[in-house]
C-alpha cells in the first residue's frame, strides 16, 4: 500500500507568540487519526505572505495532501489565499454564490457587510467553494498535480464541521482514509511512565518489532498505543495485546481508548444506579465541569457546591460552625464533612469534597501551599486523603480533580466486583 | 539589526495524532512573545528516529536557535538524543550527576529505579546539562556553529519551570530577547472582526505601512495587536495608537494585554468592594472555575451551586417549587430566582445564574437545545437575557459563560461610570 502523506499548515502569528492555542492540530490530528491516517508534519508558519508562499511551495512537493488553516478572513493580515494562488499558478475569481451567502448571512444578523468582507469570496479558477454554514469565509478544495489541497477557514465553530462534513467525505470517497484507528489505545493511571513499560515489558517482548509501542503521559494519566506499522500483526491481534495489558493492570486500567475519567466514572455511576454530589472550595467548579461535559450527565450528577466562604459552607452544606473554627476550613474534618453535607443535601449516594491551597498565596506551616483535602463519601462509609501538589494554580486545581476522579473511579470499580473500602466513618488514608 | 530566527521543533506522535495539545508551542511562544521575539516557525513531526535527523537538519541549517521539546524521556519511543546527536557529530556520553540525582529522586518518592531510566542521563560530549528539578530527564543547550540548541523534556511540569528559570536567562544573557512584548494588545468584546477593522479603520490609516494591524478572534473576544516590525513607531507611540482605538471602542474595549474576562471582572468587583456569588445549571461549574482561577479569589467570590436536578435548586437555592412546576427549570423565571438565591443565601452584592440546554439531547420546541438563559442580580436591580448558540455541548457551554463573564463586565463597568442600567426587576433583555 503506498504511503499517503498528509501535512498540515497552520497560519497566523498569534499561534507562534502563544496567543491562542493549535487546537487546529489537536481537531484535525485526532478526526485523520480515528481513520488510520498519522500526519506526517504540522508546521506553523507567520501571517506573511512570502512565508507562505515559500512553506506552502515546499508542503506541496513533497505531500500528497496539504491542508492549511487559517488566512482566509476578511482583515488585512489574511493573505493565506492570494499566496497560494501565485505557488499553484492559479487565478482568483470571485464567486458570486459566496457574495450571496456573506449578504444573507449579515442581513440576518442586522449588521452591515463591510466591503473588506468581500475579498473573502476569492475562490480558485479550477477547484471547489466548500460553503460556511456557520462564517463568512468558505473553504476551498482543489485537485491539481496528482494532489490535494484543502484550504480551511480559522475559526473552530467553521472549520470542525466543515472537515467532518464535507472534507472527510471527499478523502473517504478518493479512498485515502480507512475506518477505524491506526492504533490500540490503553489509558491507565497510577503508574508512572517508565514503570508502566517495565511492567509490560514481557507482553511486548513476544511481538518483537512487528509490534510499535509508544507510551504518553498525561495530566492525572498515562496511554499506551500498539500498533503495528508494518501490517504483520492483524487489528485482532492488538486488540488481544491491550487485552492482555489491561489484564496484567488491574484497577490501574482505566479503559481502551480516549474516554476521560469523568466519562469512565459517569459510566460507572450510572451503569449502577448511583448519584453524585460535589462540594469543592479549592478546585472552584472544575470537578463539576469534568461531570457536566458529559451529555446527560442529568442522569447521575445531583449537583455541587462551590464553597469559597466559611459561610457559603454553613449556609449551602450544613457544616458546623464549630468543626470550622476547631480545624479550619482547610483539613480533613472539613472535607467529610462538605462531602457529608452534599450527599444529604442533594439527596446523592456518593459524594467528593475537595478543598485545600490552591496558591500562590494561603497556606500555613502545616497545610504550606498545594495542599489538597479529599473526602469520598460512599454508600458504605466515607474516607479522606490528604495530597500535596507543587506548581501553579491551574495545576494543582487540576491535578486535585484527577485525584478524586481516580479515586471515585477505583472505588465504583471495587463497588462493581464487590470489594469496596472497608466500612468505616472518617478513615483517613494518606 | 540582525533577525535572530527561532524555530521550535516539537515531537511526538501522539501531537499529530491530536491525542495531546501542542501546549509546548503556546507556553514557549508566549514566552518568547513577551520578550520581543516571535517564532519563525514551528514543526511537529513523528517520533521516528529518521524523520527527527532529517528534520532537524533542516531546522539547524536555516536558523540561528532551535528548541526542541520532547523525545527525552525513558521510553523506547524516546529517541531524539541519539537522532540530534547523529546531524551534530557529537557523542553522547552519560553524565554521572544526572544519574545520581535520578537515583536519589526515586529514592525519595519511594520507587525503585527501572533500567529503562539510565539512557536519560546520555548528554552531548559537547553541552551543558540543565537540570529537572521536576522530572528525570535533563534539558540540554549547546552552542556550535555559531547557533543554539535547547533541547527539553516533553512533559509541561518539568519543561515551563526549566524554560522560565534556565532558558530564558542564558538567551537574554546572550542579547537574544528585548524587555517587552513585540506589540500591543487591544482586548474587545461584542465586535465582529470585519467590523471591529472598520471601526479602526481610520486611526490606522493615519499611520501607513509603519503600522502592522492584526487581528484574532477567539471565543468571547476579538483581540487587535498593533506593532511595528521596521522599528518606525515607538513604543510610547503604539501605545498612544492603542489608547485611541480604546477611546473609540468605549464598553466593547476589554483590556489592554491578556487578561481573561474574569479577570478583568475580578478587578471591577475587587476596586468597587463587592461580592458575587453564582448559580449554574447548563454550564455546570465552568463560569465559577473561571472566577476561582483567579487567585485571591476568595476576596470577591462568595462561592457557587451548581444545581442540576430541580431538587437542588430547591435545596440549596429556595428556588420556589411551584415557580419550577409552572415555568420549568430552563426559564427566564427560574435564572431569576436563582440568582436571587444565590445573592441571598451566599450573602453576595451581585449574583449571576446560567440555566438551558447544553445538548446535545434535552431541548423543547420552545426552548430548543443551544437554549441559554442568564440573570444578573444586581445591588439596584435584576434582568434576564434569552440566547441561543449553535455548536456541541463544551461550545455551547463556553459560550454562555463568555455572554455572562461579559454582561456582568459591562454592569461593573457602567457602575463605576455611574451609567448602571436603570433600576428594575424582572426586566428581560433579548
Amino acid at each position: 500500500m503506498r504511503v499517503v502523506r498528509f501535512e498540515l499548515l497552520t497560519l497566523g502569528d498569534e499561534l507562534l507568540l502563544g496567543l491562542t492555542a493549535n487546537g487546529h492540530l489537536t481537531f484535525i490530528g485526532a478526526q485523520l487519526g480515528r481513520r488510520g491516517v498519522m500526519l506526517a508534519r504540522n508546521v506553523t508558519i507567520t501571517d506573511e505572505a512570502d512565508a507562505i508562499a515559500a512553506q506552502f511551495s515546499e508542503s506541496w512537493a513533497r505531500s500528497d495532501v496539504v491542508i492549511t488553516t487559517g488566512g482566509l478572513g476578511p482583515t488585512c493580515d489574511d493573505r493565506t489565499r492570494e499566496a497560494v494562488a501565485a505557488v499553484l499558478g492559479q487565478k482568483l475569481v470571485r464567486n458570486e454564490s459566496t457574495v450571496q451567502h456573506m449578504l444573507e448571512r449579515f442581513a440576518r444578523l442586522g449588521r452591515k457587510m463591510t466591503d473588506n468582507n468581500l475579498k473573502q469570496a476569492d475562490c480558485f479558477e479550477r477547484g471547489e467553494v466548500l460553503p460556511n454554514a456557520n462564517g463568512t469565509a468558505p473553504g476551498l478544495w482543489v485537485e491539481q498535480d496528482g494532489k490535494i489541497l484543502v484550504m480551511l477557514p480559522g475559526p473552530p465553530n467553521e472549520l470542525q464541521p466543515m472537515f467532518t462534513d464535507q472534507v472527510i467525505p471527499r478523502l473517504a470517497q478518493r479512498g485515502l482514509l480507512t475506518a477505524r484507528e491506526a492504533y490500540v489505545q490503553v489509558r491507565t493511571s497510577g503508574v508512572g511512565e517508565s514503570a508502566l513499560e517495565t511492567r509490560l515489558q514481557p507482553v511486548f517482548d513476544r511481538f518483537g518489532d512487528a509490534l510499535s509501542i509508544a507510551f504518553c503521559a498525561h495530566a492525572g494519566h498515562v496511554d499506551c498505543r500498539v500498533s503495528s506499522p508494518s501490517g504483520r500483526l492483524s487489528d485482532e491481534a492488538l486488540q488481544g495485546i491491550a487485552a492482555e495489558c489491561a489484564g496484567m493492570l488491574g484497577e490501574d486500567f482505566v479503559c481502551y481508548g480516549h474516554d476521560s475519567l469523568s466519562k469512565v466514572c459517569a459510566d460507572l455511576l450510572r451503569g449502577q444506579e448511583k448519584t453524585l454530589a460535589l462540594a469543592e472550595t479549592a478546585t472552584g467548579g472544575l470537578l463539576a465541569n469534568a461531570f457536566t461535559d458529559i451529555s446527560g450527565a442529568s442522569k447521575f450528577f445531583a449537583g455541587g457546591c462551590v464553597c469559597y466562604s466559611n459561610e457559603s459552607k454553613m449556609q449551602l452544606l450544613d457544616v458546623p460552625e464549630c468543626l470550622l473554627a476547631q480545624h479550619g476550613a482547610v483539613s480533613a474534618e472539613n472535607a467529610v464533612a462538605m462531602a457529608t453535607g452534599a450527599a444529604e443535601k442533594l439527596g446523592a449516594d456518593y459524594a467528593m469534597a475537595i478543598t485545600g491551597f490552591a496558591g500562590p498565596c494561603g497556606g500555613t506551616k502545616e497545610n504550606p501551599v498545594g495542599t489538597i483535602y479529599i473526602a469520598l463519601h460512599a454508600p458504605h462509609g466515607m474516607w479522606s486523603k490528604k495530597l500535596n501538589y507543587p506548581g501553579p494554580r491551574q495545576t494543582v486545581k487540576q491535578r486535585a480533580v484527577n485525584a478524586a476522579l481516580d479515586w471515585l473511579r477505583r472505588e465504583l470499580v471495587r463497588a462493581a466486583n464487590g470489594t469496596s473500602l472497608p466500612a468505616g466513618r472518617h478513615g483517613v488514608m494518606q
